[in-house]
Parts: C-alpha cells; structure tokens; sequence
C-alpha cells in the first residue's frame, strides 16, 4: 500500500473515523484505523461495534493494499506534520511508513483480516435533512435522554417520521424533550430509537452547515450518509413512550417571560440549590406565580434564595416544586427571546414552548414541596 | 455592616482574592472571605496559611462592620448577578444579605474573629517592575520548578537581584531556567526563594500591563504590592543552587536554529517517545547534529521517528540524548524567531538562547543512551 495526500485532506478524514474508535477495549485492532485502497480512494473504516464510521477520500494511490494503524497516534501525527503533502507506505516489516518534508514516522500495525466487518443494512425507509437541522434537532433532546441502564430504550433518542414531519424526542423519567422539523419528501413513516451516544459522535461530524445528510433505518440498524462519511449505528430495542400522549393538552396558569432573563434566575438560584449536601439530591426550587409576577425561591443550610420577575401571566396563581436542573437544561438550548411556561396543578408537569416557533415542547414533572 | 457597590468592580475584587481560598481544609474559615469596612472602604482578606491576598476597594458603606462568607458562594452569585449596583448587608441573624434588582440571597456567615491575621511583613528590600514583565519572567521559568517534596527549596523560583539586575531562576536537577531584566532603581540586593504555588497565583492576578508591582521581601515572607491588592507568601528555607556556576560557558557544537520548526519536530516525536508503556519515563529522543544538518530521532515499541532539520551548525559532530519534554516546555515560552542551542559532549548539559535576547538561558541535562 502507497499512496500520497495533502495533509488537510486526510485529517478531516480522520477528525470523522476516530469518533468511533474503541478505547480500553479488549481487541486491540478496535483502537485502530482500517485503512484500505482502491486505485483511486482511500477508505478509512473504524467501528467500536456500536458505531461504525467510514470515510472515503481521493489520493494519489501508487499501490494498492490494506492495513490497521493505531488510530490515536496515526492520527495525531498527521495533525501534527506541516501543511504539506504527505507520502504514506506500509513498508516491507509491516511499519506504515508516513513521510512529510524532513520528517519520517514508521509505526506498528495491525492485521486487516482481523478487523471486523461493518454490519450492512438494507435501508428500509430513509429521509435526507440539512446537517444543521439534524444538529439542532439532537441538540435540543439529546440531554434528556436517561442515564440510566435499567430501562435502555431510553437511553437513545426517538426519531419518528409521521407524514412530512420528523420527530426527535428523549425522555428520562422526569423531563421530555420533542423536537419536530418539516421534511419535504414524504417517506413511509417509520420510528427509530437511536443511541444517545451514537447522537453525540454525529453531532460532533455533522457540520453547522446546509450540506444534506441522509438517515436511513432498517430493523436493527441506523444510517447517517454524508458526502464522504457514512456511520452506522445499532438501535435501541423496546417499547419508547408515547409521547404525544403525555404532554398536557390544557395549562390552568401560564406566564410568558423572557427566556435569557428566566435562565440567569436559575443559574444563580440553581448555586445555592445545589450547595446542598443532603442526601436528598433533587432539592427543589420553589416557585410561586401571582399576578404579573413569579417568584423562584430555595432554601437550605448554604443560605436563602429568592428571584423575583415581573412577566406576563394568565390564569391561576400557583405554588409548585421544581429540579432548577431540568428548567436550566432546556432553557440553555432555545434560542428564542420569549417562552411560555404552562403549568397545571402543582402535581402536574409543566410545558416550556418557544413564543415564535411551534417545533420544540419541553416538558418537567414537578417536585412535591415538603411543608 | 452594610454597603453598596457596582457589580464589576466587587468581582475584580473577588476574582482576585479567590486565589488564596483554602481547599479540602480542616478550618473552615479559611475557606472563607473575610469582609472588613471602614468609613469608605471594603477590605477583602483570603488566607491558606501560606498565601495571603488582600483587596481594598473603595464603596458606600452604610453601615461598618465584619464577617466571613463562603468564598466560592459569594463570588459565584456576584458573577452571575445582572451588572447593576449591589446591596450587602449583614443582617441581625448573621446572614450576609445580598440584593440585585430582583435577586434576593441570604448566606450562612462565620465569626470574622476566628479568621486567622495575616503575617505582619517588615519589608527589608523591594523592588518595582511592571506586571507584564513580572508575569513573564514567572511565565518563563516557572515550569523547571522541582514538584519533588524532598527537596522544598527547589519547589519555588528564586528571586535575587544584583545590581540593577533582577535573576529568576528555577531548577529541578534535569534543568534550569534563568530569566533576568533589569530594573530601574537600584536596591540593596537579596535572595528570595518564593514557592512556586505562589508564584502560580500572583500570575494569575496579575495584568498583562504596564502597570507596577511592587515585590518586598523579609527575612521569611514576601510582599506584592499592587493598586488595590497585596498578596503575602511565605519564603522556603534553605540553601539554593548558584546557578551561575552551573552553566557551562564554552559550547563545542553550536546550532542555531528556528524556534517553531524545533518545536514542531519535539512535538511531533514526543508522541512516539511518550508514548512508550515501558517503566522508564524519560525515554530519550536521541539528536544527531552533523555539519548543517540536526537529525532527532526516537525508537521504542510503538514506532519509530525521524526529523531531519537543515540549520546552521558550528563545532564538532555530536551524538546525544535528551527528553523532548524539557526541549518543549521551553521551547514554548520562548518568543524569539531564532534561538541557539550550544552543546558540549555528549554527557554536559545543553543551553538554549534566544539570539536576540541575552535575558533567557535553559539548561537541560542529557540521558545517557543505550546502545
């Protein structure tokens, strides 16, 4: 195997495949790159056997071949060379020979046979959506997808196509997190449960830009196509919630407020409630609504704390107990100026939609205040 | 005690005396500010019991009074407040009442007589310079700072001056680091060992401006002296290295050499070199200087590495090892396009020079190499 590139070109290459490399893993060929050639493209493939990422890139290729580098060093010495064109051999001894203007690597490599297969997956329903909405759609859910091994299906995300709309929901026990997005084919509509983790590495490789990517699902596995990157995932099995059941179709009180304002409160509020060092780790914020006005308050052995906003409010008055946590978690991801907050009784969760944009419902179950 | 204050210039304050917050301590208190008033001022006082930081600003005090707050608490709802005007108030219950438009807090306080004084320093010598120079100075030969506690002397920089001249030096018996400047008034000279946790504070308070520092020293404690802040530390014990007489002062092979594209190759190869699993840590890159020419080169499991550099040599051929670690951390803090690098054989320590500037010298021992 020989084969010349320019050096920005292999490292965005291997910025995207080392997402899926394996660490601490017992087969060491996991930790490593596949690399592989055609007469004209390199393929360089990693899987951790959750998540499988390749990438294929146009090079100068003198001979053709196959090897496994470790991914890590392979790849911070690429980082490393000068922006220049790069000359990489793997060599008589089995060393991958990598040559940059005065500098000259070799480094031990692996078997290629030994690395395992990527599943394939026969794509049974598939939409296609702009990098940066698929990233907003993750961004917006993906901290509310549980941590929690015991249930397992909630530790992904829902993506679910009803008609032109796709759904992005997580949930966790205590909070919910729906995104939804107009798509402008029409595909069957299908639903897929998606690891979180697998949504954190495509997040990291998709980019902030209009460039399509497409998501095709089969029974078991998931699909995310890019340009030159293609990554493949497991999904998630079980029953996901119905969500669209859960979101309380009426609210008793609702304030509108400015969401900036609303996230500094809980910031500073959120200081003292998590100062606490009892057991009880959901020390919940207090927060009461009256006319033209809520008041957020906490108390523990660290101190007092009252914030006090002047917003618009409808409806009931109200009392209710809340994690500052699930509020500041939400708030942090909508960009939009001004909320509603929807409540219910003080037993009943509370819903923060976005004033201008119908796509994002976030909901909260309260915290039972002791008295 | 009660006072009003803007909400930036309060945090400056804070920002700057959180520095000597005790951590993990069994006295409570010291992990507290001490907030003390007179009739126009408020004096803010941090102690670890080695280092000392004082904050004087000036505020409306309505009310004089005392009493010692949780630092870390106070200073983050400060920094999270809106940027308006502030009301304290140490109310009848020894809470620390905080007030910000709409934010109301009230933290839990402790007895201000329990707070131990800081030392009292008669300053016998000092000196003034300006922060930046300071900073850099601290910046350039912190790191050679011994972390071995065997030897405590060397765990500080020395801060001596000669003449018109002051010498900062650290030394941790693999290498040296000396900067020296000169100064404009002319004091009677001492010798200072100032631990390097200090020294790591200071620079963190300190401004990249031209502002002046004052640094007094006494028998076992010195003083920095600023605007509105002084931090007091105590000094180490014991006899230092003369460093003067370590240095050799003929080379017998001379490169001179351009400072990024060395630093480039250490980094490149410290990846090979540190990336070896086997016990002995110092796994030295070994150098090779030919006439025109300087080859760095490193073997282990992992790999090998080879850079091969064109630079402008004098003296003799030599062949010898080094850790590329100490080649970095100064490689790092030089600024200078170009720097010599002297040797003598292949068991003396070699000298890194900027060319255009006599004020910095680094001194690394070499490692002997297995053939």
């Amino acid at each position: 195997m020989k084969f010349i590139c320019e050096k920005d070109k292999i490292l965005k290459a291997l910025n995207s495949v080392v997402k899926a490399v394996a660490s601490k893993t017992t087969m060491p060929v996991l930790e490593g790159i596949l690399i592989q050639t055609n007469e004209k493209e390199i393929k360089f493939t990693t899987y951790d056997l959750e998540i499988g990422i390749e990438y294929v890139m146009e090079a100068t290729i003198e001979e053709q071949g196959n090897t496994v580098v470790n991914a890590i060093m392979f790849s911070e010495i690429i980082r490393k060379l000068p922006d220049s064109e790069i000359k990489i051999e793997l060599n008589e001894n089995n060393l991958l020979v990598i040559e940059c203007e005065g500098s000259l690597y070799k480094l031990a490599t692996m078997n290629p046979d030994e690395f395992p297969e990527l599943p394939t997956i026969t794509v049974e329903n598939s939409i296609t959506i702009e990098q940066n909405l698929l990233k907003n759609m993750i961004r917006k859910t993906i901290f509310a997808v549980s941590i929690e091994e015991n249930r397992p299906i909630f530790t992904g995300c829902l993506f679910q196509t009803i008609g032109n709309k796709l759904n992005v929901v997580a949930v966790d026990g205590f909070r919910l997190a729906w995104n939804s997005t107009n798509i402008n084919e029409t595909s069957n509509n299908f639903s897929a449960v998606i690891p979180g983790k697998t949504l954190n590495e495509v997040n990291k490789i998709i980019l902030d830009s209009f460039d399509p990517i497409r998501i095709g699902v089969s029974k078991n596995q998931a699909l995310f196509e890019m340009d030159n990157c293609k990554i493949v995932t497991r999904l998630l099995d079980g029953e996901f919630l119905n969500y669209t059941n859960v979101i309380p179709e009426k609210w008793e009180t609702r304030i509108r407020i400015n969401k900036n304002n609303l996230q500094d409160c809980f910031e500073r509020i959120s200081l003292i409630s998590a100062s606490s060092t009892e057991k009880e780790k959901k020390y919940p914020v207090k927060i009461l609504i009256d006319i033209g006005k809520i008041t957020i308050s906490c108390t523990n052995q660290t101190g007092d704390a009252k914030e006090q906003l002047y917003v618009s409010t409808e409806g009931k008055n109200l009392e209710v107990g809340f994690n500052p946590k699930y509020f500041l978690d939400a708030l942090k991801v909508i960009e939009d100026e001004e909320i509603y907050v929807d409540f219910g009784s003080n037993i009943s969760p509370c819903v923060i939609r976005p004033i201008d944009e119908g796509e994002y419902t976030y909901m909260i179950l309260p915290i039972r205040l002791k008295d």
